[in-house]
């Protein structure tokens, strides 16, 4: 990896970018012991590289997927410049199966299919552009909702993040950790702490290492010592971001946010959702309808490729699961916050711009 | 090692036992990858291996104690013959200061200070048979548990145990373990889930080697998605050990018990602890008082010996928690099953011995 890569990641820490015409992705999987750059360019490289994790998080995936669908049309156009769109629709199917959980995906999708109506002659140009404005929109959407997450919280706090919802997981500066950020820069903050996130320890190797490189102070835990912590009054909020929300209000989020919502109502600990509208799934009633993906079991039978668990074990290795609306206590949008959201207030939030 | 020792192993899974004038220890640092017998000749070699868990779990920790403090009698025995006891007593506090939250450990060294009063001559065969004494009515207790616990499952349950609780833990058969051997024995189980308890994953690596040994169908999950599965009414009960319980019957386990059972609770799922009375400590009158270890933060930040989190990370790795007894549905223990254990139950339970 070469200085100015380092650079240039170290900057904004960009989880996927548009660079000389490929979509470059931080290797995700490799962190935080090796910064490498990934360059792809074509549609499937890009929809292989979502479903190994190079790139993960929701919204950096819908961002992911729409460079993608930038490469889609290109590689269609090429190959038929007069039907390009037909070749293209495969293609896009394909980035749109890569993870079943998270809704920016097909969201991001959505948009840039719209945006493919009507275009004459080479429509890359159209398309990245659009590309784009999803991945700028996001990290502006990130800022806002980081002031009005910081909003809320009081000076002294300590919080609580599982899995990694940052400048990784996102167009930039992140969701829970844009929040996280805002706060910190306010000064309210006494300590983070960060779940590892079985099995992918995604808190281990991706927050810690977001978090050190801003310098916000960082304490490492195993996921269930946070019911502990919470127990003994050492966190007051619980700060997640979100693959999917429902139309009830209902959270899919990375296996392991369940638990904490349950152990932070049963404490009287405050729970936070930070998101993109793009992340409100109005077509989804419910979290019972929400498709979750589950992963190889050697995720959890292996650590790093070594078994941990005895030759012939069986795993289950569910990754996301669904935290009721009812256990949310503020849903942050870069709309606005949503005390106790329910699907009323949702359909309000969501109105305006219907 | 040698092939006899495999075989002494397999038979009953003895975690610690007295072989030819040694304590030896099945090194479960290396499980589930190699079965390997350690031999220790010196009281200060057993409080190491106690120390750094080549045996754990508290019934197990107190036995291997016991057979320590023989070694400890031997050695002030050899030194000064008419003054041993006095030689033995820092022998005897560097065993019970090895771990501090089971209070199994506490019990086993008082019984065998107690057995050295009066003795005449050589200590050695007295407080041998003491020792094995401890060892027999620890494994005769859990089979008695088992049974009790057994009673209660309905036919057709799947059940959720937390770290091992097992043969490994105990004198042998185990004591959550013994209930669902008990429970399968008897045809009511469809399935166990064992969470792999990190940091250390005694899930993964003990409870999964020894109900795979058994023959027992066993899955392997992360300890979040335990709650997961609970919401999706997946897991009847959840049975768990403890290394400590407190007059008013607050239960200390392993991390993450107590998030299991605020999990059961939220979710209507029914929460079980088999113990020992050994486990019962009447002295510390609530859960606020028990000393709660705390172990190196590269438990967390490393795995295996490789780094996980990025270097400078802090961690903090509290290795059990309190759960109150008001959580607690049903307390096993060999000496009959209290539902809804407060501190009156307990001292009833306690009294015809006392």
């Amino acid at each position: 990896m070469t200085e100015e890569m380092i650079l240039t990641f170290d900057a904004e820490f960009h989880a996927v970018a548009w660079v000389d015409g490929k979509v470059a992705m931080l290797d995700q999987r490799l962190l935080p012991h090796k910064e490498s750059v990934l360059e792809f360019d074509s549609c499937s490289a890009v929809a292989d590289a979502i479903r190994l994790m190079v790139v993960r998080g929701a919204p950096a995936i819908g961002i992911a997927a729409a460079y993608g669908a930038v490469l889609a049309a290109r590689e269609a156009y090429r190959t038929d410049p007069g039907d390009w769109l037909r070749l293209a629709v495969p293609l896009l199917a394909q980035l749109a199966a890569a993870r079943p959980t998270a809704v920016n995906l097909a969201w991001a999708l959505d948009r840039m299919r719209d945006r493919c109506a009507g275009l004459m002659g080479d429509p890359e140009p159209a398309l990245l552009k659009e590309a784009r404005a999803i991945h700028d929109e996001d990290q502006a959407a990130n800022r806002r909702m980081g002031e009005y997450g910081a909003d809320l919280i009081a000076n002294g706090s300590s919080v609580l993040t599982h899995c990694n919802a940052g400048a990784l997981a996102t167009g930039g500066y992140g969701t829970a950790l844009g929040v996280i950020r805002a706060a910190f820069g306010r000064a309210k903050l006494k300590q983070v702490y960060a779940a590892e996130t079985r099995p992918w320890l995604q808190g281990a190797r991706l927050t810690a290492w977001e978090l050190l490189k801003d310098r916000i102070p960082v304490t490492l835990i195993t996921d269930s010592s946070a019911c502990y912590l919470m127990q003994q009054g050492r966190i007051q909020w619980v700060i997640v971001g979100a693959d999917r929300i429902t139309a009830n209000g209902d959270v899919a989020n990375k296996i392991g946010t369940l638990s904490h919502a349950v152990a932070a109502r049963f404490h009287g600990v405050r729970f936070m959702v930070a998101a993109p509208v793009s992340t409100i799934d109005l077509a989804t009633p419910d979290g019972a309808h929400i498709p979750i993906e589950e992963r190889s079991p050697s995720e959890v039978t292996e650590f790093s490729g070594h078994a941990v668990a005895p030759p012939g074990c069986n795993a289950l290795n569910p990754v996301f699961d669904v935290t009721p609306a009812a256990l949310v206590d503020v849903l942050v949008t870069e709309r606005g916050v949503l005390a106790q959201p329910d699907e009323q207030k949702i359909r309000d939030l969501l109105r305006p711009h219907f």
